[in-house]
């Protein structure tokens, strides 16, 4: 294992110290593991979002002004737990209610849905939305239904700025639940990961196959297949997403997101291949990202998530943010 | 090799027609193999640079208003030709001069030196400056003298917020050798990286070392040594940093850049050990950049550069920049 780290164990908590020297902006909490961005104005809903360290920049990345108020940070590959969901609840709650922004693993759902008990009981007004975009397969390792990647991050940025424009509670749910409905994902690994209390990779890939369909933890996906063109791995994927939803007759906003050990000169070229593969498919793609945003520790591949946008999910994207991984419009 | 590619000899051209799908605001000439911004204003100086591909987002991640006007893209970790610089200068200029931002490899300073004596015969105002700022070795693979590494990143930066402040070449050009004569990095790599073209690894390196000062095309650095902690390397890099320039008294700009392969935890990671050496060594660190900026392929490994930073780099440090991989301030 040749990774960049000092203890394998002590891993997410030397790295949020280096979040909080490269980020005086934000207030990271190391007893909770919590990374906090500025306090909410009053009168205003937050969000807070959360689980297993090792997809950087998800979700600190994303904490700032007009996305989330609070990132809860678990062990890699591991979801927080409902104690640190309770303290980001409570410390970035205003009075006018929470919102939980959840991947979906049995794990995440079950913590968060806890902690949502405790924090009623203490008063907070808590909602939460769950993300299950994958279509790769319909269960996996540790989830039940479908997998939450890509699109949990289009649900915090646009929930976000319809928190930051002073919507109710229930409007930013609706908002945000409209997105996950909306959004849909497929990935695909050159390689595994390795976690570094693993010391060795999760999985074992030939070297001429990859795995159509990976989950952001290694997870099985789809099939085992010869490794092939980004031509041919941007149709298949694309092919999978278009499959499941119509994607037609509204703009798009696509990302795709390299895994982690993927350069951004294949990200690019990867991206090129989805344009065309899309517009041969009369999919219109109004918005876009490309580079590392949910990642896989150091997995090669990437992942495509195609988003369907009204009017209203466009205007809140382009809305102003200023986070460490996005930032735009202002 | 496992790369989301499809010819290997095709990689950059294919690589463009995604750096032209994903940013309509961007106009790519392939002919050229040229990205350009908007047309900037007239009365304004122009910033041309470029370089070898496999460096992503460098350079052309870095096009954009108030930073480079122009990025020519070699093939992979090969310098771009004078006449795709001498196409981006007699594009770009306004009148009033082109400023050229070279790194110091033999070819690319040849190549630019050849396409500036084309574009004055062809009445354009041209200067340059050549970034020589990795402390690691003398001399090199492809360099006379140091090579250029992290540093254009802020020559980059500051010299494109100093021409949309509407300053002249003269001064443009001050203020970028006055950053590139402040600047410093070195880098170390726990993998090789992979050209396309070539189908193999650069270089081996045992599963238990590490090259300690290594260049963004492979090129070796002072030496090879077992795989140490994030926290050694750290120590080890701001070191030979610090011990080849005063960094005290005056507040610094430190880019830890990622050379591909790394994920983001482990950045951070090695940033807060490297934010405790800098402490320790009495310097202050007032900007601070985190992330994959300027890469090597897939590489693992990580590269810190720190600039001195006076009021008038700083002041135009801060100041907006709209780019696909930088961007900030409004």
């Amino acid at each position: 294992m040749k990774k960049l780290i000092n203890d394998p164990a002590n891993v997410l908590a030397d790295a949020l110290h280096g979040v909080a020297a490269a980020h005086p902006e934000l207030d990271v909490d190391f007893e909770n593991r919590v990374v906090f961005g500025t306090a909410p104005r009053a009168g205003r809903v937050t969000l807070v979002s959360g689980g297993g360290s090792g997809h950087e920049p998800l979700h600190s990345g994303f904490v700032g002004d007009g996305m989330l108020d609070a990132a809860c940070a678990g062990e890699v590959f591991t979801s927080p737990t409902p104690d640190q969901m309770l303290a980001a609840a409570t410390k970035v709650d205003s009075g006018s209610g929470v919102l939980f922004i959840v991947k979906n693993y049995t794990g995440d759902v079950l913590n968060f849905d806890m902690a949502a008990d405790l924090a009623r009981e203490e008063g907070v007004i808590v909602e939460s939305v769950v993300v299950a975009d994958d279509v790769a397969v319909e269960d996996s390792t540790w989830t039940a239904g479908r997998r939450g990647v890509g699109t949990t991050l289009v649900v915090e940025k646009v929930a976000g700025a319809a928190a930051a424009e002073g919507l109710p509670l229930a409007e930013v749910k609706r908002i945000a639940e409209k997105v996950a409905a909306n959004g849909r994902s497929m990935g695909v690994a050159l390689t595994s990961c390795t976690v570094p209390a693993n010391g060795k990779p999760s999985f074992e890939l030939p070297e001429d196959e990859m795995e159509v369909g990976v989950g952001i933890h290694g997870e099985p996906g789809r099939k085992r297949v010869p490794l092939a063109s980004a031509h041919d791995i941007a149709e298949t994927i694309v092919t999978a997403i278009t499959d499941d939803l119509d994607f037609t007759g509204s703009p798009v906003i696509a990302l795709l997101t390299g895994l982690g050990g993927t350069p951004l000169i294949e990200l690019y070229l990867t991206y090129g291949e989805v344009a065309k593969a899309l517009e041969a498919k009369r999919v219109t793609v109004a918005r876009t990202l490309v580079g590392d945003y949910v990642t896989s520790l150091d997995m090669a591949g990437a992942s495509l998530t195609l988003v369907k946008a009204d009017d209203e999910i466009l205007r809140l994207w382009d809305a102003p943010v200023v986070t460490s991984a996005l930032r735009w419009g202002r």
